[in-house]
């Protein structure tokens, strides 16, 4: 059915279908109900599989859209990048197209491509945000939110190219005692993903190479892994149990947190207390779950 | 029943009830699974009423709580801070207490003081982040993730108290080429929300007090209101146009984003996309879909 929309001030057209980016968020804990029903609403699904994990698993994510009679597919970097961008805007001429990403959709760049590019087309965008690691990773450090600098991807170095950048970031931020977060670098397609020790490694080996001491040994770091999901937990170490110490985070993504210089009393007490403790994050929403709530959001579509 | 818990490696211990901080994101559209589920199976809830708005209203939240048997009360600041944390702590001793917060639960630096207090007196905690407009505002802005820098308050002057510390921040990170979330002031008890013109005026008056050219006229700023609503809105507007304009920006809270000077040539496509279309959020969950959903997930527990 052709239907009346608003799409600008100025003007008002017929659109009967238009291009969705779907934050999927952490998992199937930490999903929102709109991401939820649009997946129910939208006929063609392209699960974007590169950008980060979702937990459980997208796979099992997949299952249930497509015991929904859902038209869902796996894409890779390729599909959703350069030539591939105006296949999707044609198909999206067609019927809606939903792209589904882990976090929110558009912390990578390469979704804000898409948006860009259909838009000069003249197809219409929405965008369903969610849970994202950048403001979850501060929610659960114990630190202040306005005490965040600009954050940062630890890269491996590749073919002999060693990517300096972030030690600058950490050690610019640190200078105006302001908080980092460090996202570890993984290549999904590949099963790479960093390690909080090898990324602690890395880290010295840098400041080592150029001459700085942006951290020291017994500076504290805060290590999140695979948050939303049954391994997922946050931990404080110190550098030098990082690098010393067995390497015991099973389950990536990775991110870390690199305090600033001076803390905050309060921020002080937290990190302490999450030092003794180890918090985790218990999942409790299993797909059985997400299936039955993406019946009920139906039934008034049906 | 008691429940046989680990609360840390070193020792499990008998834990019947805790205190759980949980978040409820911006609006029914954004609300996790998780937070839903934790609502339902939390028998006294305490709704934080004065940290952020929720959207359709906390109220019709509260009415399905209540209808659902629970002990559901609004709290002020008053509530949640100082002597009264000791009391809630108390409570929470005697049977689970949720609090439950508007946006992420740990983004208000009361409710980190509110951990700290548990952990010391032995009491579990358990976080249940959400949705938040730190990361959202990121999402929808078309800007980078990666290219913000610290974001900062924008304070009413009080009581012949001018808050001079944000222009600061903002001219920072426009020295280093960064962007910066402005949340601007809002005190949800007295029904006071800065408008984005009330924060145009103020930011050129305290540039003016103090001497500096942080902003010029013509600068862009990125306008979000009321995210998550019906009302919801992101827009772009120069600096001149936003001061010279009639208000238009009837629903609070608002946040402003003030793009760096020199932008990346897809921030500036897609900005000047976002200035000629105006893109809406429409919510499309309802509080009944709130109540379905939490009855669905309810089952398995009854």
């Amino acid at each position: 059915m052709k239907e009346l929309r608003n799409i600008s001030p100025r003007r008002v057209c017929l659109a009967d279908s238009m291009l969705k980016l779907i934050g999927l968020g952490l998992s199937a804990d930490l999903i929102t109900l709109r991401s939820l029903l649009e997946l129910m609403k939208c006929k063609r699904i392209l699960i974007d599989s590169y950008t980060s994990m979702w937990f459980p698993s997208l796979d099992s994510l997949i299952d249930i859209l497509r015991k929904l009679s859902k038209h869902c597919v796996k894409v890779y970097r390729e599909s959703l990048e350069g030539k591939a961008i105006n296949e999707i805007i044609a198909m999206s001429r067609e019927e809606d197209v939903c792209i589904a990403v882990a976090g929110d959709p558009l912390i990578a760049t390469t979704h804000s491509s898409l948006i860009v590019e259909a838009f000069k087309q003249g197809v219409e965008v929405e965008v369903i945000p969610s849970t994202s690691i950048l403001s979850i990773a501060i929610s659960l450090s114990c630190l202040q939110a306005y005490r965040f600098g600009k954050c940062v991807t630890l890269v491996k170095p590749r073919n002999g190219i060693v990517f300096e950048y972030p030690i600058y970031v950490i050690e610019e931020n640190r200078n105006r005692n302001l908080h980092t977060i460090l996202l570890l670098d993984l290549d999904v397609a590949q099963g790479y993903y960093m390690t909080p020790k090898e990324a602690a490694n890395l880290l010295v080996k840098l400041q080592e190479r150029l001459g700085k001491r942006v951290l020291d040994y017994d500076d504290y770091l805060i290590i999140l892994g695979a948050i939303g999901s049954e391994y997922g937990s946050i931990q404080v170490l110190k550098l030098y149990e990082l690098i010393e110490g067995e390497e015991r985070y099973n389950t990536p993504p990775y991110t870390l947190i690199i305090p600033a210089k001076k803390l905050h009393p309060m921020e002080e007490e937290c990190i302490e207390m999450l030092r003794l403790r180890k918090l985790y994050f218990r999942p409790r929403i299993s797909m059985t779950d997400i299936y039955k709530v993406i019946r009920v959001l139906s039934s008034d579509y049906e």
